[in-house]
Parts: C-alpha cells; structure tokens; sequence
C-alpha cells in the first residue's frame, strides 16, 4: 500500500481529500501543522475526524519555533510588511508547513504527498514549489485543484460515505496564525468595499490606554515588561494583551503569483506592533545606509518570500546581511496601546546613536564651528555647482 | 550700496539678521516665502516689522504652486515616507525657499543672500547648496551661524537698537507649511519621551467618524467628495476637513546631513491621508513591477531631497520615471476618518486591475486549468529544484 | 478559410509549419520581420521559398527603425549588458518581432498566430507572451513544440510533400541582427569548451590599428568620424568598420526564462563599441547618483528584456527614466581598434564636468582651502565616528 | 617628547613632513605599509632615508593578508569594478594603511598622527575618516595639505636641511599594490589624451597565447595549474605570469570623493582576470536572483569602499552577504592569455547548475511537455494581459 502524507487541516476541503484518496487505496498519513492557527482541544478534534475519515496515521507537527527561526525572525528584522501593509502572515506560514511536510514524508519513504489547495490561488504554487524542489521525484496530489469540486459537491460525496459533519461555512474565512490571521469575505472580493467591524476575530473590548515595554536582543523580541521568554512565546502574549483593543486591522491588496490582484483583510496585531516598534530601535541603532539597505533587501525578500521562492539560495544571502544588520539592535522600545491603533513613546539603548555629546538635532553645536560647517557644505556642493555651471542655458 | 536679499520668516533670528546687516550698511530685501506657514495676517504684520527693523524692501512670494509642481508632486508620486514615517514636510520647503530666494536674488542683481539658519542643523545645508550651486558669486551671510549668539543675546541686541518686540520663546517650536508641520520641544531632544498631547496644533474636537472620496487624476489630488480644485487646494482643504481628527501625529527619527541622529514630532494629516490613499490606488492600478522599483527609487529621491541634493540631475531622472509611473493612477479612493487614525475603505477606477473577469483570488478559477497551473509551478520550479538537486548533501 | 499569420525566417523549422499549417487548410500570411539578418537576396529567396511551400502571402517586415526606437536605443541608453557581457541581442529581436507580426495579423484580421519555436527555450515564451497580451484571443499555433519532432523528420516530411531543398544542418547555428550575432554549436552545450575561431562569423583580417570618432547626441550614436547619419545606420556602418577586426566575441552564460542555465556564443562589435563609448561619454556627463542609478535600473530593464517581460508598464517607466539621463549625453568618443579588441581613448563634449577651472584630480587645488577640505571631512566623519564610540568594545 | 606616527612612503611630500616635524620636536615613528608596493630592498632604502631624515623609530607593516582578509576577497566576491572599468586599487590601500597606521599608534599611545596627502584629493578624506572614526582624540597633522606647497618648495627645504637626495619627478607617477597599478600623468589631465604604451609599468614581451586553470573554493582564488597556495601568492603569482603579456590596462574616469572628476590610468592584469573568471564561475553555480542582487550590493560597496566609508557598519552586512553567496562558487576555470587580452574558455565545477539532464538550452527538452510549457506562459502572461486589457486604447 502506497504511502501518502497529506497536509490536513481538518477543514473541509482536506477532508474530502483525505476520504477519497484512502478510497483509492492510499495509506494515508494525516499531517496538520501548528504555526499558530490550532488550540490543543482543536487538534483532538482534527485527529478524531482523521482517523474516521480513514487515516492510517493522524500528527500534528509543532512547527512553531522553527516558523520562527527559518522565516519570522526574518521578516522582523527586516520589517517586512508586503506593500507597506501586510505582514505576509498566510505566505510564510505555507512555505513552513510545506517544508515540515516534505521532512515528515521522507522520513517516513512516502511516495506521495497531498495538498488541498485549489488552481486558482498562491497557496498551490509555495507547496509545489517547496516540494518539487526538495523531493523532485515525490508525486504530488492534488484533488480539489485536479477536480474542480464545488464545496457542495464535496459535502455531498462525504455524506455519501456516511459523514454527516456539519460543514456550514463561515461568513468569513479566517486563517490564524503566528504572524497575523487573515479574513477574507464577500467584501474583499470588491475593490471597494471595506470589511465589516464584524468580520474580524478581535473585537474592541477595553476603552483605555495601555503602556508597555517590550524588550529586543539583536533584532529579536525577549521581553515585554522585564518578563523574558523565547520570541515566538513574546509574540504570542504581546498577540493577549493587544486583541482586546482591536489593533493591526487592514486590508491587504496585492499580486498573487499567478498574476490576478486579491485582495485580502487581515489582523495582525503583535506582528505591526513588533515590526514599527522594531524598526524605531533600528531608527536609533543603525547607520542611515544600513536602514536603506535593509530596506531594499528586506521588500526583495517579502515579494520572494511571498511568490514562493523561499528556497532560492538568494534568500540565504539576505538572511545573512539581515542577522548582521542587528547586532547592535538591543534595547527597550515604550509602546502605548490605545483602541484600534497604538503609539511609539520612544526607546531606551546602550547602542542608541542619538547622544547629546555628539550634538542635538536643531540646538547650538559644539562639535564643529561655523567654518568647518561652510567648508563641509562647500565641498558637498562642488559636484552640483560643476554641473550646473558646465550646464547653463546661456 | 550691496543689496542683499535675505530669507526672512518675521522669528527672532531673521530679525536679529535683518536688524544686524542693515547696520552693516546693505539695502536689505526681506523675503518670506509662503510655502504654507503663513496667514495673510501674520504677512502684513511681517512686513511692519520688516520695515521698521531697517529693510530697503520687504516682499512675501506664494511659492505654494512652484512648491507642489517642482517637489510635492513627486513626494506624492513616490509615496515618500522618510524612515517610513515623515513626509518631509520641512525638509522640502527649504528646497522650494532656497529657489524662490535665490531667484530673487538674481533678478535684482543682489551681490548677497542670508539667512537665518544655524550650524548644528539640516536648513544651513539646504540654502548654502542650492544658493552656491545655482549662483556659485553670491556672498552667502549667515549671522547666527557665524556668531553663535544665544536668544537672549540676539533679544539684548534687538532691544538695545530700540525695538521692544515680544520674544517669548514658545515651549514648542512649530514649523508649519504645506505638507505637514513639525513640532520640536524638549522632549524631542530625548530617546525615550514621547511628545504631549498638548504640543501638537491641531486638537482632537470631533469624535465621531466621517466618509470622504479622494479623487485622484494621473496621481495627483484633484478633488474631494466630487469637488474639484487644483492640488495645493485639495491639500489646504483636506487638512482642514482632517484637524479636528487629530490624525496624522508621529515622530520622526532620523539622520541629518551633519552625521547625527535627530528626532522630531509632526503633524501631518492630509500628506499621510493622500499618500495613503494614493499608494492604495496604485497597488490597484500599477503592476508589481512598477510598485516595486517606484518604493526604491522614490526612498531614494526621498533621502537626496532630505539632504538637500534636490538639484543633482538624478533627481530629473526619477521624476520623470514616476510621472510616467502615474499614467493610470486615476479613480477614487474612500477615506474614513476616526478620532487619531483614518482608515482606506477602498477604491473605484476604470483602470482597476483587479477585475473578476480574470478571476478572483481564492475562488475557483476560469481562467486557466489544473493542467496549466501545475505546468506554470513545474517550470517555475526547475532553476530552484536544479540547485537544490546539483547541491544535494549526500 | 482562416488566417493565419506565421512567423517565417526561411528555416527549416518554419518551413515545415509553412507547409503543414497550409495543408490543414489555413491561409498563410508567412510574415518574415527584419532585424538586421536579412539581405535582399535572402528575402528574395524567402518568397520563392513561401510561395513554393503554399503561402497565400509573403512579406518582408522591415522593422529596423522600430526595433531602434523601441528597444535598442534604451539598451545603448542603459548600457545594458546582461551579466556583464551580453548586448542582448536575440532577446531584443524576439520582442520586436512578435510585436510586428502581433500588428500585422490584427491588421488582416488573422484568427491564428504560428512561430516555429520549441519547448525547451525563451523564445517560445517571448513570442507567446507579446501575443496573449496584445491579442488575447488570437490561437497560437507552434507545431514543432506540439509535435516535438526531430529535423530528419521535418526534412522527411518536407520530402514527402515534394520539396527537396538542401536542409544541411550548419556546424554552428547563427543568429544574426542589429544588435549583434549569436553563434550555438556542440561546444555551447559544455560548459567548459570555448568556440573555436571558425566558429564566429566575422574572421581576423585587419591587423593594423584603426581610430574613429563616434559622435553621440542626447546618447544616441549619430555619427562616424564626422559622417552622420541615423542611428541604425551608424550601427550597421561601425560593424562593417570593426568586423576585419574580428572584435566583440565572447561567450553568454546565463539564466534562460525556463529555468535553466544557457551557453551561447556571439559576437557583436558595433554594441559592444557602442556600449563601452556610450558610457566613457557618461562618466563625463553625468553624475554620480545618475550613473548609479542607471545602472540599478537598466541591470533589471536587460533582466525583464531577457524574460520577454517588456509589455509590462515599469518598462516604459524605466524608459522615461533613462531617456531623461541622456540630456547632457552629447559628445564625441575617441575609439581604436585592434585586432580583437578595442580601446577607448578619450571623450571631447560641451557637457563635460571634468573641467580644470574646477581642480584637477591629484593637482595642488585653489577651489577650497585646507580648512574647508578639513571641515568636510570631520561632519563627513562624524555618523560613524558616534557609531564606533557608542559601540566601542571596552 | 610627543609621539607621532607619520604614514610614510619613502617620497617627496612625506620625506619633508618627516624632516619638519622632526624639526617641530616630534618623536616620529615613520611607518610603511607594504600592501603589495614595495620590494625588501626598497623596504631598506625607505629605512635609511627615514633615519637620515630625523625619524625615532622605523617600522614596515606587512599589511597583505589583513588587506586581502578585510577587502580584496569582497572586492572578488562582489566582483566589484567601480564605474565598470576600475577595480579600486588604490582606494582599497588608502583603507587598511589607515587601519594599520592607527593601530600602531594607539599600541604605542602616540597622541598624533601625520599622513602626506593633499587638500586636492581622494586620500585625505580616507586617511582622515579612517583616524577620526577609530581615534577621534588623535591629532591628525597634513603639513603638505595645511601648507600647500610645491614639490620645489619642498625640495628646496630638504636641500637646506642638507638633504641632497634626487628627487627628480617621474614622468609618470604609479602607485603599485596587490589589487592594481594607477598611473597618473599629463595625459590623464585630459578628457580626450590616451596614455601612451610607455606609461604602463608592463611592456608586451609575450606574443604567443597561454592557457591558465585558476582554482577557486567559496569564492576565493587558491590555486593556478593545480599549485595551491594562499589567496595573496596567487595574485601575486598571477600578476607575474600576465604582466608579460600588458593584459589589464585601462583608463578609469570618477567622481571624487570632493566633488570633481578625475581620470587615472591603471594596470591592473590579475585583479581583471581573476575578478572575470570569478563571475563566470558564479554564472554557472549562483541563481539568476543571487547574481542580481550581489551585482547591486557590491556596486555599493564599492563606491562607498571608495569615497572612504569603509567603517559604516552597512559594510559589514554587505560583506555577511557577499560571504554568504560564496557558497558554492568552487571550481575551476580556464583561461587564455593573449598579447592585451584575455580569454575565458570555460569552467568546471561540482556544483555547476549547468547540467544537461535538466535539459539543454535550445535542444529539444524531456522535462517538461509542450502543454506545461503553454501553462507556464499563459500563466507568467497573466498580469500584463490583465493590465492591457483594462487599459485598452478605445
């Protein structure tokens, strides 16, 4: 019997998935993969729908931590926000678990690894690409995008086999995770139409303000208010505290891989915190042409990132100037949380470059005279006054 | 006897110029700029003082149009945030006073120009660069730079010449104008203290929420809500309409052209509305090309004009690359401003590119078929898979 | 009977088509689009050949001045060398081709589009690609990527139907235009052999040395040792001047759209002279920040080119750019060559900034003092002086 | 007695500085930093002419492999040619001889340092930001700079000090080192004026050809014919072979540091070579994304190497990065020397992405069927065909 993983997610799609191909003599290994999206007592669920549906094996695979290490630390350090807007949260999320899924299935001698993902959409091109990459000879199954079901069709083949669940969509699909959850409904489908306060997971419950600190070590989240952990525990409390104001709500719109522009909202609360808070430590520890440099490097690796192209080695380069790039970027960064939107007081850093001794910004300086200023502005002015002068309309 | 035209703005300082250099025997022209700073009231009462503190001529230029023609439009354009942040608020008007002055300067055939700025700054690089590259014969004075005078000794030398003007020194110093106001006090000259409430000018008074459609034509602002004006009108009158949001509040932190790092509070609400809102329509109407090398030329533009490199002919260049860019960007764009934060609900334009003609994103797709997508993944799999494979640890 | 329009050098491989296509019963415009390969014999020979093989029409495209207009001159503008080394010629070539045959066939009205590329390369991409965007709902028809045949099966077919031209298969393949020649053979599929000298199409004949003056006006090539003339006619002048010199071979490695790695030979004397001469004029002209960005941006204009990418809107936007960079590009460049190679050996224009009345580089200089040249340097110093005393290790 | 470090070269302008400060009452420590320009027995020479001229102690620094270590191999990696022509020789020196220069002085806790540069150039910014950056409270003294005087001057001082050394001024003044050769003379005051076949320090004596296998590992250049050896041996050994054949001349034309233009004549055979065959290895083993985007970073890095910004910490991410793409760029390449030129054959290399069982560019191709390849392009067409349609011309 030919063994296949299957990327499940105990959604309706990869449970039609997961019946038909075990219809077709597959010993099937059911794989979800926890990159913030499930709650323990969901994943009981998820295995005991698994085996019903006919898994030969149900995992779930903690993906967390390594989420962290291979992919977010990254788009923090360089404060990747996807068209100046959007964490990348579902992007990065796929190339993870695709990577988890291949390892899993190599360790196992699998011959075959499914995916839900239909034809039309970003999701089929990260986990074909992740695996056609690393298992070049490993099948890749398909069933929604090779059937081109309806969800009714799909319900309706499941109760034919005897599953009675209950498949109601929701008016809004949401997918959670680590680095942000998206939501995407009937109004995303318009250019101009926003979503509905309702349709987003977080709801406004406290009306006043808040102030935190949050802690950084060479680029990387330690600690919010002298309470230190491992990142990925960081950015899951800072996600507690921030949910009951409504904040890091908006609406992404982009290009997909395939070329069509979607359009998606999102909530992403601990993500936009960490990134602006972040990039206001690097504002104070960084030279002017590292921040510039980042800058570019950092959108490459988002648009990369987010097309799918995780594994091109171009993306090990960028990683490397990215750790550099943070080594002095410690210190404590005063973050006021307020409804809907939140506010950077300023940072604290034995890195910080902003010292009086050197000068203060629009103050009297004693650290050059006038005349050193003039020769300074005069020899700055040289190529420019050559330029103009050979130049002159005359 | 030597005409000398000086940059003049009614302050402390360009009156201590004023009054000094008069005394030093030159026929003094005082010239305010109008880049958006002044009221008609607070330019007849300019113009008083100037007369009496000793001017030959006083005269206020509205350089508004010339502002948005020469530098806001492409501001806009680029979507130019400095650091991710500011609008460049001050630092593009120095350009557009520098070019104004010096204009003058030649018309009348003045030998000398001066101004007021010190030498610990930005502004004292923006004037002496475009003044000596655009008339590199002309004596450039610069009195407070030179002497290194406190306030109270310029006020001791004013009040001992006769003049008994009020001198009291706000507790924040404001530089308002066109595309946003800056705000310094003394917590701006620490990392750590985020500015009050109080010391930005325009004040939270409406707290419930309010629509608005930006009309945009070929990227520039030309209307709200179906009413149409020129660009600098639309700005004038969106700043209004957003006051009393208090939207638009941040601070800036960043590099000045001297080497030291520097911060600064602004307020700024219709830039960062119309930029928004601007952006949001590009990413509807512009390919992912064109975003991409339009964020990387124009972070660029952005940081030569900062550092006063306004008239180094790269700068023609990525002009004319992001007029070009503009061709499409027409439409409207849906604003809804809340007390502190607005938010984009979307947009119309018949250049729209997301269009469900050509499928939607996450929806079943018409398009293309399974076969082809899966073709498209393999091929755009096979550089990546080759090196993987060719690099395989074994 | 449906039109249909085919893509038609006089090959082998669109021969077949010509004959096949025909005998399915369309009606073939067999369209062949000068870039620089043909001579009048050779397209008189091609008609004969058309007519014979069953096209309803053939016609000769003379597409030199487009091809100038629309791409070349942005390439030369650009400087643009893919890896360093590859004028692009093909690519180049291909682009303007399916545009003039796109043109063509919604002129006629055609209903069908044939080009005789395979599956295994770019070109295919690039033709098909300026089709499905400018005429989406035109049928492409490629037999020989389809039918995946062999030349012997080709030439057996061609047989079959009575044509028994001579179809011997050249050692090396040569593709030849405007823009330079590219040469294929055995040694191009290794990676480690170098054409033989037999292999290119221009042999050593000249042995002396030669000097030239190539004239430029706002960058493009207008003259040759005082004889002016238009631009396409001044490349085709400089390649028969250099080709006794057998000047401007060497080998292309690059990524093809596919995602393989290529190898092709070329040669191409008159770009290569250009190129190098072009941008000797703009070390002279143009400012450091123009050269620089130029290059940023014409290295990825050569790369989307290359890709077949050119349709996209961020091409004509770079266009804009680079149009506008050539303002001051006029001039005239001093050029010798030699056998194999060629040197440039100085520059005389109106617009060249390295003037002595400025300072002469290395020379004892009067344009600013020591202590101007000292004040410079310490504000130059200082952002990284802050650095590395915030940051010293103790 | 005061102690100063004179960076001394054994030539006119830092013989003088060392005789006067002498005379001023400094302990001068004269060092010479040996970065590939001076043979042992010039070393000898410097020696006596230093003790004769007054100097408390002598030193030469061997700086080779610090040089190599801190900047030549990133120049190689990055295959860095500023301005496209010019592989930075003397702008390299400049940097470590600061750098070695001032950690001698802070060993010895000298209070000053003293260099012999002019106000004119390029050197003095490098030598002054170098020394203020990483010892901001040394002296830092130009007698040549500060007194301006001419080479006569100062012969005509040393001669009354009883020097009567030869100081007659070549007619062409060279600046040997390990990365390059510049060459400075009448002509390169000149925009239009070649340097004649005598200026170069290599005459043509070799007229045959000659193949050559330079070894690279992770970048970097170990071995020629199969002799290994370290980095700086194997430039050295390779200048030797080459310099018989006058390969790698050329004419660089830049923008100083100060503004203006300059032009220099340089010999610069293996830096050329080995940065040529270098990228061609890395065309067969880096990604078509890696090489883009080390072809942009290191054109940064260069001209930020140039204009003495070598201590912005930007240059060590940069370096992370060009460090990290060396990966896989081990292997072989041949190349052919011939009289002014050379050839590159071809490369072998384990890690060559090259490979025909992935297909062969421009053969008929087995990894993909003529439908994945129609997928592939109907697909990649997408967002142009979108961006046409809506944008028709009607």
């Amino acid at each position: 019997m030919k063994k296949l993983v299957l990327a499940y997610s105990g959604g309706l799609d990869t449970s039609y998935c997961l019946r038909q191909l075990s219809q077709e003599g597959y010993a099937i290994h059911a794989i979800s993969i926890n990159t913030g999206g499930f709650s323990d007592t969901e994943v009981i669920e998820m295995e005991k729908r698994a085996y019903a549906l006919g898994a030969t094996h149900f995992q779930n695979i903690d993906a967390l931590d390594n989420y962290y290490d291979r992919i977010v630390q990254y788009l923090l350090y360089g404060n990747v926000l996807r068209n100046g807007t959007y964490p990348l949260s579902v992007s990065a999320e796929r190339i993870i678990q695709g990577m988890e899924i291949i390892a899993y299935a190599q360790q196992i001698d699998a011959t075959a690894i499914a995916h839900g993902s239909t034809g039309a959409g970003n999701d089929q091109v990260r986990f074909d690409m992740i695996f056609q990459i690393l298992a070049p000879d490993m099948d890749i199954i398909t069933p929604i995008r090779d059937q081109q079901l309806s969800r009714q069709q799909e319900i309706t083949y499941l109760q034919k086999e005897g599953f009675q669940m209950s498949w109601e969509k929701a008016q809004y699909s949401i997918n959670k995770g680590l680095w942000g959850t998206s939501v995407g409904g009937t109004e995303t489908l318009t250019s101009d139409q926003a979503l509905p306060e309702k349709a987003y997971p977080s709801q406004l419950i406290k009306k006043d303000s808040e102030s935190l600190t949050l802690h950084f070590e060479k680029g990387a989240p330690v600690g919010i208010n002298s309470h230190f952990s491992k990142p990925v525990s960081i950015i899951q409390a800072l996600a507690e505290i921030a949910a009951p104001y409504a904040i890091g709500r908006d609406v992404h719109v982009g290009d997909t891989i395939v070329g069509i522009k979607g359009r998606v909202g999102f909530e992403a609360a601990a993500p936009l915190i960490l990134i602006k808070a972040h990039q206001l430590l690097e504002k104070h520890t960084l030279s002017k042409w590292q921040q510039f440099q980042k800058d570019q490097m950092a959108q490459f690796y988002g648009m990369q990132l987010h097309e799918g192209h995780y594994l091109d080695p171009v993306m090990r380069d960028i990683e490397a100037f990215l750790q550099s790039s943070q080594d002095k970027v410690t210190g404590q960064v005063k973050v006021k949380l307020h409804p809907y939107r939140f506010e950077l007081e300023g940072i604290v850093s034995s890195h910080d470059l902003m010292q009086t001794q050197f000068g203060s910004y629009g103050e009297m300086n004693k650290a050059w005279s006038a005349a050193e200023a003039k020769g300074f502005i005069k020899i700055l002015a040289t190529s420019n006054k050559i330029y103009h002068t050979v130049n002159k309309e005359s």
